[in-house]
């Protein structure tokens, strides 16, 4: 199969990042330069968009405001979370054919590599001529094969300055802090939050991942060993902690309550494990000022905080896409391979293999049950780069009279 | 009364902001230009300090030094809450009058201006010699005769850009969104929301204060309404909002809820109001995809989100403060006065009459039961300052084939 002429057609899927729109300017603004792409088509809301035969004309959009919608958080295209069966794709296809799209290019994270391969697959099988590229993106940092996801580092940043924020704040009205982030299964944007300890008595003082089962009673022996030693203590914790079992601990927790009747729904929404984790210090220690933030979408939308890394990466990682679909005439999944101290390389990775599965938190990555370790440190920085400067007044005291 | 030789001391109070160092390097610098002042110490966590005899000397810390904790969020010299009687007065003046402290500025907020009150009162009653000087700040933006208070720009920023963020987040995914905003009793913070809206479709659609009475019912109505119109509805509310009896909705909600026993104490966390909002919305309506976040700490720290605005004026207070107490060995608080669009005074108001109460928003802010005026915005839009760009994508549909 040599390169053909036909459409392009681009969709986003999935949770947003602030760099999403980084990646589908890259895509377009490549495009541009092939003569074979005959039109630039955006599908609105992710793939329910080309069921709906509900698509845009991108192909004539100006640089100047391409790139106003690049430095944009959040989907231009809109975003869904369909996940497509035979039937879907059948109706998919049929309204590719009569645009005469031949170039399919999916901007998502693990569902989207999920989706791609399916709709990679339907093809084949109909027979209908479509090039499908998975274009990454994710907060959770959670893909297989790549060094690290574009949307990650910008998201790890916001966590950062969040807890620089939140452990200045307990420093000075001390007490506990618990900051929940986001990340069901893999533990990477909690983790960030170390980036903003620069002692060993600044927050976070503990770290809870996914990766690691949480045992609540030891949990409250952490949380008081730190308070003894530092009057305080930073508490940074991902929604998705588990007991040994595989159990949410959020579910767990619910259960003690034994407030069912009424309380089980509302409770699953968004406060309740911060608001959980705080209760239990407040009754199992005589610790009194506790409290409990959960960061909720502000991780993945917040205007204004951006890795440079971050936006690199989600441009080129949209501009190679094209590369390789239009070199190659293949199908796969863009991935960074990390080079250097900071180099990276990009490469396409088969469907097949990118829709297996998601990653987790490499062991050397975690330090004990709560903590973080130097590898990790060193394999974020320079995905989130420089935080804004922040310093701790040291002036000698005063002698007391 | 003439200038004395002796002593300054500086403390911080309340909750923090991003600026409230600026205040002190303000008052330290500035402080250091006049030959009365023997030295200038710092008390640890507020007041509680003085009474512990915990002071830092402040005199000799370099400028680089200074003007780094300038730019970093959160009270340096840490905070506390303590309200001061008499006793607690006497103790203070005995630390006081043993280090020759003679000028004492307090950077805070209301309950700041109080207790300022509280110890010049005490201070004249027992004859000792002390300028007591209320340096402003707080993120409520609700102390009486300024125009506006230092750390009320700066959150503000950080609310409308956080809720750009989660207005294009809801545009991508859309459903009902509902960001609870800090401000127990005034409605300024929840109200800058409204620079994320730039056109009528944008959220937030509806924005509710605690100035305004809430109906439960009548809120179900209003994003019903909003949701059939534009397909999706963005919601700030602010924490403090009221029944029209001047009952925290919260706390309402958690009665309805007769899961009282065990429920009661961790449901006044954090999380609560966001959540129990969103699960009326969820029972109450067909509408599917409902998500709450309670904005959290992170309004008034977190790091890299600053007002340049809110900076000058946070610098200038502290700097003013020592002009006056210098120039006319008085007591009192520093105040703003809006001269043009965008002009500045600065004036010192009476200890006595800062300390009287607090500030709500004025009726001209506040447009029905769910939005503010346009009035607000202009008022606001200098304070805040240009948030980064961001845009819409605007593109051609293509024909349905």
């Amino acid at each position: 199969m040599s390169k053909y002429i036909a459409k392009a057609l681009i969709v986003q899927g999935g949770g947003p990042t602030v760099v999403i729109n980084q990646s589908l300017v890259g895509v377009i603004e490549e495009l541009k330069k092939y003569t074979e792409i005959e039109r630039i088509y955006g599908g609105r809301h992710g793939i329910s968009g080309v069921v709906k035969d509900d698509l845009l004309d991108l192909t004539d959009v100006s640089i100047d405001d391409l790139e106003l919608i690049a430095g944009t958080p959040s989907s231009a295209l809109g975003s869904s979370r369909d996940k497509p069966d035979q039937e879907y794709c059948h109706k998919m296809f049929k309204v590719m054919a009569k645009h005469n799209i031949g170039y399919f290019f999916f901007i998502g994270g693990n569902d989207g590599a999920i989706v791609c391969n399916i709709i990679n697959q339907e093809a084949k099988k109909v027979n209908y001529q479509l090039r499908v590229i998975h274009v990454p993106k994710t907060i959770d940092n959670d893909l297989l094969l790549t060094d690290h996801c574009p949307g990650f580092g910008s998201a790890g940043k916001f966590i950062a300055q969040a807890f620089v924020g939140a452990d200045l704040d307990n420093r000075s009205l001390p007490g506990v802090y618990i900051g929940v982030v986001m990340g069901r299964h893999a533990g990477f944007l909690t983790a960030s939050s170390v980036l903003a300890k620069q002692a060993v008595e600044d927050g976070p003082h503990l770290i809870y991942l996914p990766e690691k089962p949480f045992f609540t009673e030891q949990f409250i022996v952490d949380v008081e060993n730190v308070y003894n030693k530092y009057g305080r203590c930073v508490v940074a914790v991902s929604e998705g902690i588990q007991d040994s079992a595989g159990n949410l601990i959020v579910v767990d927790l619910m259960k003690n309550r034994e407030c069912d009747p009424h309380g089980n729904v509302q409770l699953s929404g968004n406060g309740a494990l911060g608001d959980l984790l705080a209760d239990l210090i407040r009754t199992k220690t005589k610790i009194k000022r506790v409290r409990a933030d959960t960061l909720g979408y502000l991780q993945r939308s917040f205007l204004g905080c951006v890795s440079e890394t971050d936006k690199v990466d989600a441009r080129i990682v949209g501009t190679k896409a094209v590369q390789f679909v239009m070199a190659g005439d293949v199908d796969g999944s863009v991935i960074i391979k990390r080079t250097g101290n900071y180099e990276v390389d990009y490469e396409l990775a088969p469907l097949t293999e990118m829709a297996k599965g998601t990653k987790s938190m490499p062991n050397e990555f975690i330090e004990g049950n709560n903590m973080v370790s130097q590898k990790f440190i060193d394999y974020i920085k320079p995905l989130v780069g420089t935080l804004p400067l922040f310093g701790k007044l040291e002036a000698p005291a005063v002698k007391k009279v």
